[in-house]
């Protein structure tokens, strides 16, 4: 939970609500409560936001908060073609304290969600467990395979579910091809993975299966910040909403993922996360059965 | 019709049978016949190869042959990733000669392919059908982009359907988002719009309507020469056979074409085209669905 400022083709912001957990918690609200957020703030994050993530159904025992302190701060400029990004700033702030605790409350989760974070600071998480969940997902990134590989693959093979991007998937597995870098990665670990690929959809590997879902064309990407984030929060808020492990439904889960963030990039950071309901992700969700379904009955 | 000489990362072939009309053949015969080819070739193509399309319906009354010349030759080397490629040796050989006619013979023909050549001979082919088809396809590359493009733009006027990859899209338009730049290429003149985007499939665009078809995800690419105009002999063979326009059946076109694209790539040049029969395609076909297709009965 952070402060982003950005600065896209279309504009630029002052600081506005960021972080993975941030937009993970608004994207999975949609579909269940209650979340039990964890996560460190400082003194500065406004007491309107939490209160409406609360209002939500996000439990805040597990958020730190520093009074005096800081909450990170990330600014970027993404580039005319809105695929890559230059970081202005990174002020660590309050992250640089991390120590992440899991509330008796939290225990029993049987849906955990691992943001973007330093490998260890996610197995402490895993390590506080006292039941295994139904489903542990992974999130990471080409930092932490560039400065902690060891400490990734001690994560990796305590997690049900690993989400990338081609490009990581490519890093971590030494594989070009993405049906051989999903079987090695599976091999260190997770039984699911899911490779996102921006405009292009995301790839989701179970066993010998493959499914591969749109994304929305859309006209402007307004701003990309946190989509992979929400399409995380989208898959796991509809898994534990429908508790329901089977291929057909992580499928619809991709979907619902994949609505969810086609939702997060037409505005500015998570506003539109706040302003959508049922009827509009429905609405949404229809426009992908018509995007990427057919039938076979001329063949 | 030509000859390639091709490296990839998996070994290097001699002189073999290539280009757009020979693929796009060979993949259409799979559909329908008879295909009535236009082209020109030299002395040098070999007799075996004219009688093996000839056995697969596939007619000569417009392939012009210059007895004493050599056919086009192509040689080109892959990198790594498959998706870039320095051309060595181009010998354009009878290919400055062509000046191709529409035997009487042809005419009445309802689908046809305009393979990537300048446009104004792309040009000369339409102007000599005596009665619109029902629907005229449209290939060409950034080459003709940067060096013809007022004549590019004239054949555009005069198509139903162009078939470009991505960054052609964009070139072609000037917009980088998908979405915008169909919108406007179809004003150029095309109703239909296909843009291929390799491993990450194609997008099929015809009024407000999308359909987002996957590429089926393959563990090795042994040769992407060709797949484009596979894909779209794939996609034109299945609408001769089943002579539907309506947007379900341009989709099933797409997959078809997809589908052929997976398995051109599987070896050198169009050998695979020649090995496989209808089980083979529809065992493809039914991967296609249960890679794409979803349902939102959990929602």
């Amino acid at each position: 939970m952070a402060f982003d400022a950005i600065e896209t083709p279309f504009g630029k912001t002052d600081k506005i609500i960021g972080g993975s957990a941030t937009y993970a918690a608004w994207s999975a609200s949609h579909f269940t409560k209650p979340i039990h957020q964890i996560s460190i703030i400082g003194g500065d994050f406004p007491e309107k936001e939490i209160k409406a993530l609360k209002d939500r159904g996000v439990e805040f025992d597990g958020v730190e908060v520093l009074k005096d302190e800081k909450s990170f701060f990330w600014s970027g400029k993404y580039h005319e073609d809105m695929n890559t990004r230059d970081t202005l700033i990174t002020d660590l702030n309050v992250l640089e304290k991390f120590d992440p605790q899991v509330p008796d409350s939290y225990q029993n989760a049987q849906y955990v969600m691992l943001g973007n974070l330093a490998p260890n600071v996610q197995l402490q998480v895993i390590e506080q467990l006292t039941a295994k969940p139904k489903m542990i997902i992974l999130d990471t990134m080409n930092f932490w395979m560039d400065i902690a590989m060891d400490g990734l693959k001690d994560v990796l093979k305590k997690v049900d579910l690993l989400m990338v991007n081609d490009s990581e998937a490519r890093q971590l597995s030494g594989e070009y091809s993405l049906v051989k870098a999903a079987e090695k990665i599976r091999k260190m670990g997770p039984e699911f993975l899911i490779i996102k690929k921006g405009e292009h959809g995301a790839l989701l590997f179970h066993g010998d299966k493959i499914f591969s879902a749109p994304a929305l064309p859309l006209a402007d990407v307004f701003d990309p910040t946190g989509a992979g984030d929400t399409f995380a929060g989208g898959f796991i808020g509809h898994l534990a909403k429908t508790d329901d492990l089977s291929f057909d439904n992580m499928k619809q889960a991709v979907i619902v993922g994949s609505a969810m963030a086609s939702f997060v990039v037409e505005k500015f950071g998570n506003e539109r996360l706040t302003e959508i309901n049922a009827h509009d992700i429905n609405t949404r969700l229809k426009e992908f059965i018509s995007l990427a379904n057919f039938e076979l009955d001329n063949i």
